[in-house]
C-alpha cells in the first residue's frame, strides 16, 4: 500500500511523538515548529544532504539505516560543538515506489535514532520525488561561550581522536560487495550503517574546557584535519603508527601488501566515521584518559605553526598529508 | 568558468555576510552555526523543499527568484506564527553546468532576500547534483507564548486575507508561456517571482492579539483553510464575492466565460501567494483595518462549528469547498 501526504505527516506525526523533549512548545503540524531555550544556552544549528545516488544506495543500504543515519550526521555536528541534540527538522523527497516498505523501514530506524540521540522530530517538508532526497535539520543546546570551535586550535596543542578510523569505509566496502562477507564483519558493517555519533564525549570534552578545538570526523582524517588546521590558521605533524586504525583489517590474515597499506589510508581518508577529532593544550594533556565510556582516545600528533599537514611514516620518513577524503564535488557526478 | 567546493562556500560567506544579526555568534565556517537567543523569545523553526521542475522551472525561472523565493517560502511561514526573521541554512546540491552564471544569479537573489528580510546565512551543506536541489531553514523567534498558531481558531470568529489572491498563479501561467506577455503582466510575474513575506503584518496581528489563528497562503486558500480548519477542529463559510481577486484578470477584456470564472479559481486553488490567513474574534473584528501599511486586508467569512468549508456564490448558492490547491503529491511526478 501506498502512503498519501496526510498519511506520511500521521506517519511522521508518530516518530514526532516519540523522543519527546520538554522544551518543544509546538511540534509537527503548523507552520513551523517552536522550542523554548534555556536561558544561558545557545542554539546549535546544522543541516545535512543525505541523497540516495551519492550519500547511500537505496539497494545496498537498509532502509533503517538510512534512517538512522540521515539524524547521526547532524547530530554528530551538535556532538562536535559540545552540544546537546534537541530536536531536528526532516525534509523528504520520495518516489511512488518507496512510500510502502522502504518508508515504514526508514522511519523505524529515524524513530531508533531520536530516541537513542533524545532528538525529537519537530516539523519538515515532504514532496514527491523521483529518487530518495533527504536533508536533516539538527538543533542542539550548548551553554553560552562554551562551544567548542575549528578555529582555535594553537601551536604546541596535541591532536587526538576517539575510537578507530577507517572501520566505516571498510563496511561500505563490504555493503558494496555483497552479503556474502557481511557476517564476518559486522563490526565494521555495523559502523558504517549505524554510526553512533559521541554526544557524551563532545560534551565532557568541552564543559570540562579540555579540548582546545573540536570537529567531527566525517569526510575522513586527512579532509578533517585539514579543515581544522585551516580554520585555525596552523598546520599539524601527525604520526602514522599512532593513528588507531581499526584491527579488523589485520584479523583477515592476508599476507599481500595491500593489505598492510589499507588500514591506514582507510583511516586517512575514509568516511563516515562520525568519530571526534580535537586539540588540547600540553598543560592539559595528562587530563584525557586512555579511554571514555569505552571509547579508545588516541594521541595522535600536535598543532604547528608551519601551514602544511605533515605524516611521519613508521620508518621515519615524512610526508606531506593531503586532504583525500570524502568530498562531494570530485567524487559525485 | 566552473566552482569548486571551496569557492563555493567562499561565495556563500560573503552572502552570510550581509545582512548580519548580533544574535548569531558563529556563522558559516565549522559543524554548526551557533545562535544565541533572546530572553523571554522561542525558537520558529521551519523548513522548505524548493526543487528544479517540482517548484521552480530552471528554464523559466530567473535564477535570482529561485535565490530571492526559497528564502521567502520559510520567512512567510515565521511571519505567520507572528515572528521576526533572523537566520537561514541552505543546502544546495547542484549540476556542474549551474555553478558558473546560473549560481551567480540564484546567489544575487539570494542576498537580496536575506538584506530585505533580515535574515542572515549562517550555513548549510552543498553537494553535486543532475538537478538543482534546494532546501532551505529559516529560523526565527517570537515572544515566549506568542505565536500565532493554526489551531486556535473558533465558531464565530471571522476569516480575514491580505492582499489579493491568484496573482502568482496567473504569474506562473504567464511564465509558462513565455516573454511575449511578460511586459504587460509585471504585477502578477513580480508576485510570483518575488513573493514579499508579510513580517511587518504577522507581527502586528500577533502581538495585538488580534489573530486568533494564523497561517500563510502558499498553496491555495481552499487548501490552506481546510488545514486551518483541520487544526482548530471547526469548519468555515466563505463569500466568494469577497475574495480579493486579482483584478488584472478583469483588465484583459476577454467576453469569454473562462475569464469570469478563473479568477475566483485562481484565488482559490493558486499557489504561491505568501499572503496570510487569519481568524479574529468578533469582539476584535473593528480593530482590523481596510489596510496595513497598503496591503489590503479582506474579511473574507467566518468559522462555523460543522466540519465542513462551505463556499457561497455571487448568485447565492452554497457549495462544498474542497481543497484543490497545490499538492507535491498530487501534482508532482
Amino acid at each position: 500500500m501506498k502512503t498519501s501526504e496526510i498519511a506520511l505527516i500521521r506517519l511522521l506525526g508518530r516518530v514526532g511523538s516519540a523522543a519527546r523533549n520538554p522544551q518543544v512548545r509546538l511540534a509537527i503540524g503548523d507552520d513551523a515548529a517552536l522550542l523554548r531555550p534555556r536561558r544561558g544556552f545557545e542554539a546549535i544549528l546544522t543541516c545535512d544532504w543525505f541523497l540516495e545516488g551519492t550519500h547511500f544506495l537505496v539497494n545496498r543500504h537498509p532502509p533503517d539505516s538510512v534512517g538512522w543515519k540521515c539524524l547521526a550526521r547532524g547530530v554528530s555536528d551538535i556532538a562536535a560543538m559540545g552540544g546537546e541534540p534537541k530536536c531536528f527538522l526532516l525534509s523528504l523527497g520520495i518516489p511512488k515506489s518507496r512510500t510502502g516498505q522502504w518508508l515504514n523501514g526508514f522511519l523505524k530506524g529515524l524513530q531508533q535514532a531520536a530516541n537513542a540521540f533524545r532528538c525529537q522530530l519537530v516539523g519538515g517538508d515532504t514532496t514527491r520525488h523521483s529518487s530518495v532526497l533527504i536533508n536533516v535539520t539538527a538543533i542542539g543546546e550548548v551553554p553560552a561561550g562554551r562551544a567548542a570551535l575549528r578555529s582555535t586550535a594553537r601551536p604546541g596543542d596535541m591532536v587526538f581522536v576517539s575510537g578507530t578510523l577507517g572501520r566505516a569505509e571498510l563496511g561500505l566496502r563490504f555493503l558494496r560487495r555483497g552479503t556474502g562477507s557481511q557476517l564476518r564483519n559486522d563490526v565494521a558493517l555495523k559502523k558504517h550503517l549505524y554510526p553512533e555519533p559521541r554526544i557524551a564525549l563532545g560534551r565532557w570534552l568541552s564543559s570540562h574546557g579540555i579540548a582546545s578545538a573540536m570537529m567531527d570526523l566525517s569526510d575522513g582524517l586527512s579532509t578533517d584535519l585539514t579543515r581544522l588546521c585551516t580554520a585555525s590558521h596552523v598546520g599539524a605533524r601527525i604520526e602514522a603508527a599512532r593513528i588507531p586504525v581499526a584491527t579488523l583489517f589485520r584479523s583477515r590474515g592476508s599476507g599481500r601488501r595491500g593489505s598492510q597499506k589499507n588500514p591506514l589510508e582507510f583511516a586517512l581518508n575514509g568516511g563516515d566515521d562520525y568519530e571526534l577529532l580535537f586539540t588540547v593544550r600540553p598543560t592539559k594533556a595528562h587530563r584525557v584518559p586512555a579511554a571514555f565510556h569505552g571509547i579508545r582516545l588516541s594521541r595522535i600528533g600536535a598543532i604547528t605553526s608551519g601551514r602544511e599537514l605533515i605524516l611521519r611514516l613508521a620508518n621515519g620518513r615524512e610526508t606531506l598529508l593531503l586532504a583525500r577524503g570524502w568530498d562531494p564535488f570530485r567524487t559525485g557526478r
